[in-house]
Formats: structure tokens, sequence, C-alpha cells
């Protein structure tokens, strides 16, 4: 197509996924597979495309002078591009949702009313230089029965076209549209401005990548978006933990991989056990290099913990950099986890049933935990299967979105004639 | 409240309901049907004051001129006002969905994972001047654990005061915070642009009320919007159909009531059928009155048929006018809906097993049905216990929006130490 002109481009590519995602909508659940089955193929047979490609891509970040995280999302590899077809494989073994018909119930009136899942139609994804989230969100849309409009950063815009052609191939191999996958060809940033705002084409939006992305998005687009912002991710040990469990948990929720949304940025102990439980814990977090900010009372027990800031409580570190806070108990504990976190995933651990079921209740976050890390705050851990992202939103989708947030419902009613009278 | 500053004004309500919302959230299923039943007995019991209220809104209604159907609209009578009453002890009969915790499945990691329903937090409702809406919302975001800010339209400014009074009254016995419905003191529609836009304090806008009003609020807010727009409903009789029930359900579908959003505005007749059925059905239409409308092929059968103009397809008439298309079979009638229709509510008549299947998975519209009439499309019908709307959107909520429509679902997760390797 030609996109010298942003928006005629947009808006044609708009049209073009409109029309694909009424035959997507249709396409039966062998079709969708074929061609989930038949990317992942061509995707190993075109390794050694894809790593050139990715290899021109790689060449101008370091001539950008890209950092060197950036460029670790980038590269691809043998390995790395195994795994995107195993990805796509294993959408391809999910069950399909479209069509699942639920709840059909019989009313008074002799009407049976029940709903059916249907697809959501296009879906816009605006990404971050990961040549990787071509494929999923690709092979996750299509499975869902939407057309999808992709528009990955312009950093890996050559990795990116290379992994186009390969579910094109897998699309023109199940007779699918072509279009219901479109891949954006310019990395003009106006293309992004069109997309969230073409809202006869475009169903929903959904932004992944870091909060500035997010936010921007978020405040432009005129399209509801499925928001991902921060993971100030919470684990409260009560007094009536069991220690053993305590320690393993938070040290996992921390420490086995610092940079995840689903990583513990702060750590609330019950005043009652903190004195049995942070020395060790603490001695655990030092060895392996975290440096510990804490309040007054946590600081009083561990002297290598300097006095947290306001500011610490509320940041997303990202880093091995923990907050530790000893607080009365569970009431305290809620507090500050409504004040300070950013409702992703926060977890309590206790024996204690009656705690249990008051931190499930009044915790308002998209991931609540009893006994377990946060770390498993994850679609595949979830058994979704696989996630376009992670929604801290509560509108449409919450927590993990897999298959099903790409989907919604409508009802169905099934009748012998009846009228209202 | 101070109401001379209206952005200060707003604020300090949307605070208030943020507030209140938190401790919604954690009322017990006991307390709010204890407020429920309580506001009912408030508004039977004040029965006086509330017709009073509502004589001073009719008056000045009349002396600014509003038309009889706004009028008509505004107007309580001891009818309205007990079956307002009665609506709030239905919602109170509901069975509570916040806390419901399902599908809880272990996952190998040998986590249990699954979800707790809860509410959305605060609801901003706009409507025009029908004071029943303010006990039914008031009562359906309580028993959903939300708080709510309610804006009706200014006409039935005194007549809402007088209902709030009693939802307070019904709060306050329940001991719960009376701020968890506040009703906008101030006709001043700047209210309602700062409302749509506090994202800070306002989860969901649901709008009640003309296509002008909803269109205008979702362009506005930056706030997610639970649409319902047009009604273009449509019924089509398959060459299949059992005669006798294509005539009742097609003479329902339109005549039963004319100015619902689910009554049918055209009526698709496969050509096959076309002869035998167009005959009887339209003599019952004119002799109600109805005004007929058509495409050639229809008109050569009902010579008392205008011609339709290609605007006449995609309009919501609410009046006894009815458009009738004789298509090609089951595919044209589709494509017709597909072109005109406003994904509303449209219904088959067929005996045909794969044609229900087509037009049940085909028709992208929120309620789909089968050898029934769409003046079923309503919350109370399809057993939902009362609706706040019906939603034309895809995204969270779509057809009839009841008490689940007000709530969202978290993950909740129950472990017994595990970590994530």
């Amino acid at each position: 197509m030609d996109i010298t002109n942003i928006k005629v481009y947009m808006q044609a590519v708009g049209q073009n996924a409109r029309t694909a995602s009424r035959l997507m909508a249709k396409a039966d659940t062998a079709s969708k597979n074929q061609a989930l089955i038949a990317m992942a193929e061509a995707i190993r047979h075109d390794e050694k495309n894809l790593l050139e490609a990715n290899t021109r891509d790689l060449e101008n970040a370091k001539a950008k002078g890209l950092g060197s995280a950036m460029i670790d999302r980038l590269a691809l590899s043998s390995k790395s591009i195994a795994s995107m077809a195993d990805g796509l494989l294993q959408i391809a073994a999910l069950s399909d949702p479209i069509g699942e018909m639920s709840d059909l119930n019989y009313r008074p009136s002799g009407i049976q009313v029940g709903r059916m899942r249907v697809p959501l139609g296009v879906i816009g994804i605006i990404y971050e230089a990961r040549p990787n989230v071509t494929a999923d969100a690709a092979g996750l849309c299509l499975k869902a029965g939407n057309a999808a409009i992709l528009r990955g950063g312009s950093e890996a815009m050559h990795s990116n076209q290379a992994i186009a052609a390969c579910v094109k191939e897998g699309l023109r191999a199940a007779r699918l549209p072509e279009t219901a996958v479109q891949v954006i060809e310019t990395s003009d940033r106006a293309a992004v401005g069109e997309l969230i705002t073409m809202k006869k084409f475009v169903d929903i939006i959904v932004p992944r990548g870091g909060k500035g992305l997010i936010e921007r998005i978020s405040n432009e687009a005129c399209i509801p978006v499925i928001k991902h912002l921060d993971g100030i991710c919470h684990v409260y040990i009560d007094d009536q933990a069991d220690l053993e469990k305590a320690i393993r948990i938070a040290d996992n929720a921390k420490t086995q991989r610092y940079g995840t949304c689903n990583t513990m940025e702060t750590l609330l102990v019950h005043e009652g056990i903190a004195k049995q439980v942070l020395p060790p814990l603490c001695k655990i977090y030092l060895d392996k290099g975290v440096e510990l900010r804490g309040n007054k009372a946590a600081c009083a027990i561990i002297p290598q913990m300097k006095l947290a800031t306001e500011e610490d409580w509320g940041t997303e570190y990202l880093a091995p950099i923990l907050n530790i806070g000893v607080v009365s108990g569970l009431d305290q504990a809620i507090e500050h986890i409504t004040a300070y976190g950013s409702q992703h995933t926060d977890a309590i651990v206790t024996e204690n049933y009656s705690h249990v079921r008051r931190f499930l209740r009044e915790v308002d976050s998209s991931s609540v935990m009893v006994n377990t890390s946060t770390r498993f705050a994850d679609g595949f851990e979830y058994g979704l299967g696989a996630e376009i992202g992670i929604s801290t939103d509560k509108i449409h989708a919450r927590g993990p979105v897999g298959l099903e947030g790409l989907t919604s419902q409508k009802f169905i009613v099934l009748g012998d004639g009846q009228i209202r009278q």
C-alpha cells in the first residue's frame, strides 16, 4: 500500500481489518488452527531470513546508540525463534472460545436465554521493539476470531515485517484473509495517532510496553484501551504465618526476577513476627545484593536498612531494591496496599482462615494471592495458555488477559413462537 | 455542599464517592438488602412528599412548554411510586453477586487459580427527566457494591431530591455511608462535563436517554461509557418458517409497543414465502395503523406500501412505521442486518436447524433470537432481575446490563507455599 499519506493509509488498513474481521468471526476452528500451525512452520522454516532481518535492525539500533536492555529485547536467536513458533502451536492447541454457548436457562415466558462468546472485532496492538510480540499477538487475536492491526517499535521494523510475512503465509495456507493480521509498514508516529482514534474500524487497543507509552496512548485514544500500568506488588507476612513458607515466598517474590511487573516491590511484616522473620530473610536479600529501605520499625531490626522515603513506597523499582514495612496487623497492611499499591498483584502469607477471607475480599487488586509468590501472576501460570498483557483496569478484562479477554458475549434467545404480553 | 463552584463541588462529590465505594465493597449482603428494603419503605411512606415535589417539577415543565412525552416520563403517580418501591424490593431479593468465587482450578505448579466477583467502584449515571431511574439506578449500584453519582434531567430536580432523601434514609438505616448514592444538586450542565472527566473518582459512566445525549457523552467522556445507541431491530422470516409463528412474532415485535428500543423497525421476508406471509401480516399492520415502506419486491405484493428510501432502512422510527424487505434468502438477510442494523436485537423465524445455527453465529448483535419476539430483549425478561440499560457495545458488557455488568472479576490464587521456578 501507499504509505505517503498516513491518514489515507491507516483508513485503508482499518477498512481492510473491519472486512477481514467479519470473515474471521465466521472462520471455523480447524481453519484457525491450520493457520496457526502453518505460521509456526513458516517461522521455523524462515529462521535464516528472520535472523538476517533482525541483524539489520540490531545494526541500526547499535548505530543509534540504543541501550543494552532494548537491544536485548530486540535480538532474535535460534532459540527465541523456536519459542515463537512453539507459542503459536500452543495457541493452536487451546480450545476455541468462539461460539461457546453457556447459561442457557428457561424463563417463565418459555423463552430460553443464554450467551454466546463472540470476537471483539478489530484489535489494535501497540508495542515496543520486541519482535516476538508480533507472532504472539497475531496468534491470540486470530484464535479469538479477531482481525489485528499491529504496530511494533520502529527499531524492530525489519524483524516485524519478516515475521508478518510468515503470518501471512499461514493465513493463506488456511484460506483465511491475509488482512486478518496487518503489520503497519511505516515508522511514522502519526500512524499510532490514527490507529487509536479510528473508532469506526478499531474496537479495542492493547498497548504493551512501559508506563510512558501506555499513559500517552490511553490519554489520546478515543477507543477503549486495555491498560497495564505499574506493578507495585506487595507481600504481607501475617503474625500467624508459617515462617518457612513466609521466607521462601518473600525471597522468590523479590529475587526470582527483578525486572518483571509481578515482582514484589514492598514487603509488609506484622510487628508480632518481624523480629523472627526479618533477620533470616534480610540476610538472604543482602547476600543477593538487594538494597533494603524500610520504615522506622523495620530499620530498628535490620541495621543495614536505610529509611524509605514517601516516594519509595509508591515506586515500581524493577530492580534489586525492596521496601520493608513493619505494620501493626492486617488492617494496616490492607490500608498500606490500598494507599500505595497499583492494584496489580498482592499476597498474604498466613495460616489464619479469617485473615485469608478478609484479605481476599478487601484487597482490590487484579490478582490477590494466599501463601504463594506474586511471580505466579501470569497468563501461562494461570492456565490461560498465553497472555496479551495484564490489565490493571476493572472494565472488560482484569489481570492476565488471554483469549477470553479478546472476546465478548452476546445474548442468544431460543423460542418456539413466544411473544411478549 | 456549596455548589457555586462546580469544579470544586464535583471534586468533593467524587472524593466522597471514592471513599464510600471502599466501604460499599466490604458491605455484607444483609446490610445492602436492609438498605434496599428501608429505601422502599421510605418511598412508600413519603408518597405525599414525592407527589408534591413532582407537582412542582410538572408545573415548571408545563410553564417551560415541555412536550407531552416528556411530561409523561416526568410524572409520578401512586402507582409509579409503588412500582419504584417494588423495584427496590426485587433488587433486594436478587442474590448478591459480590464475592462470588468461581472456576477455582488447580494448576500443575500446585497453585489453585480462580476468580472473585468485585464491584467496579464508582458509577456515574446520567439520565433524562425520569425520576424512577433515580431509585432503580441507586438500588442496582448499591447491590453490586458500588458508589453511585446520579445526574438526572434538570426538569426532575425536585422529584429526584425527594427520592434521594428516601435513598439516604435507607442507607442510614443499614449504617452504610450516605454518600454511597449522591444525587447532583445543581442543574448546571458543567457538572456533567466534570463527572465524565473525573478519571480519578469515577470508574464508568452509564448514560440513559436519547441518542443525542449518549453520543455527546461518549464523545466527551474520558472514562469508559456503557453505551446504548439505536435499536434498529430486524425480524427475518425464512422460507422454512412456521407461518403462524411468523405472523404472531412479526406482529408482536412491531405493535406491542412502538416506542421501545427493542421494537422491530425492519421486517425481512424470504422471497419464497413472501406472497403467503405478507398479505395476512400486512393486513394486521394496516388495521393497526402502521405505515409500511418496502423494497420493490415487497411493494409489488402489498399495494398500500410505499417505496422505502435508503435512509429509511437505517432509521429507528420508535413509531408505527415499518420497513419491509423481500430478500433472496438467509445470506441476503444477514448482509442487510450487518449493513443497516445497530447490533441491538435481531431475530430469525425458521424451522430449519442449519439456518438457526448460521443466524446465531453470524449475526453480530447484542441479542440474537430464534422464533421469538425482539420485544423480549430486556433485563427482566432475561432473568437479570433489573437492568441499568442495554449496551450496544462489545467491551465489558453487551445487551441488557444488570448487576453483573456493574461488577468486575479479580483473580484469586490459593497456595501452600508454592514459589515460581
